[in-house]
């Protein structure tokens, strides 16, 4: 039972959407901008690190949510989120993205930890400044998110197909669907 | 030195937000809405719970930045933004934020840290839904922006009198100030 009276029945920051739409708005804008803006990394490979760093702070609606948003936009599907989450380390990923998700590891455990030897190995392995910046940006962002949705005890969808229904939203329509709001167009 | 090249000389956040402008925008109006809208907690309680989560994250820039901002807009000034950042137990705060500094840094260190009896103990203590709502979102989006900002590796000013300087902006204009865009206007 979330921790105050939220006024509604949806899952997770759903309902934290729904009951703070002045937050909403701003929070919904970062991750469409974020996770499908105009990009060099792919949507699925946004998602996909953003899954991974929900799986990292605990917190199963964003880790299962964005699981799907990722899985419904990479050509491996869930079987490759599924192997990031559980060993991110042995996963068929791009050269790219292996050297970019221990950057994204190092800011789940606090900003000083990334490493001038991190950014060099996912320069030499390709990734651009931007690419880095990103990667950065979407791992503290998703600190924020888990935070946001644990630290109230949001719920749980009743029925874990929930999530394959979000992401049908989310892949076709946007995080303004999550927030009730008209978004920033990165279509 | 910052871990890419952001191609200006501005210090902290700021420097990020010059660099990716389409970022910028929803991370300032985020900052706007959360600590300047209107909100039964003051600007000064608001901009204090962000300092004091910042230097339980070691992020200087933010700390000081907010500090700065917290004691412009405090009647009681630097002296309870100091108490507050080095000893929150005995600063002489009021018993509702005494009561929501604790939910601050259990948000801090990982949302599922937030215990019943911390949210009782607010609410005991006067807090409403809104404010136990905003102290949890407030802590949780400085776990980003000083994720962002450390994991990035950005640098200081040069001159500690930059944050009284940026507290000016951010007091008379807002966040954003930060970003060089228009914000919402909360004033």
């Amino acid at each position: 039972m979330p921790h105050i009276s939220l006024g509604n029945e949806a899952p997770g920051i759903v309902s934290l959407f729904v009951y703070r739409p002045e937050t909403a708005k701003p929070l919904s804008d970062l991750a469409e901008v974020l996770l499908r803006g105009p990009n060099s990394l792919s949507r699925g490979e946004r998602e996909l690190i953003g899954a991974y760093v929900s799986t990292l702070n605990g917190c199963s609606f964003c880790g299962d949510s964005h699981a799907a948003f990722a899985a419904a936009q990479l050509p491996e599907g869930m079987a490759l989120v599924d192997q990031v989450r559980t060993d991110p380390a042995g996963a068929a990923v791009s050269p790219k993205l292996a050297a970019l998700l221990p950057i994204a590891a190092a800011v789940q455990r606090g900003g000083k930890n990334v490493r001038e030897e991190d950014v060099a190995a996912a320069r030499k392995a390709g990734a651009t400044d931007v690419e880095i910046h990103d990667t950065v940006l979407i791992a503290a962002a998703f600190c924020l998110y888990n935070r946001y949705v644990d630290g109230l005890a949001t719920t749980l969808p009743d029925d874990p197909a929930g999530y394959a229904e979000m992401a049908e939203l989310i892949v076709n329509v946007g995080y303004g669907a999550a927030s009730g709001q008209p978004v920033a167009q990165n279509a």
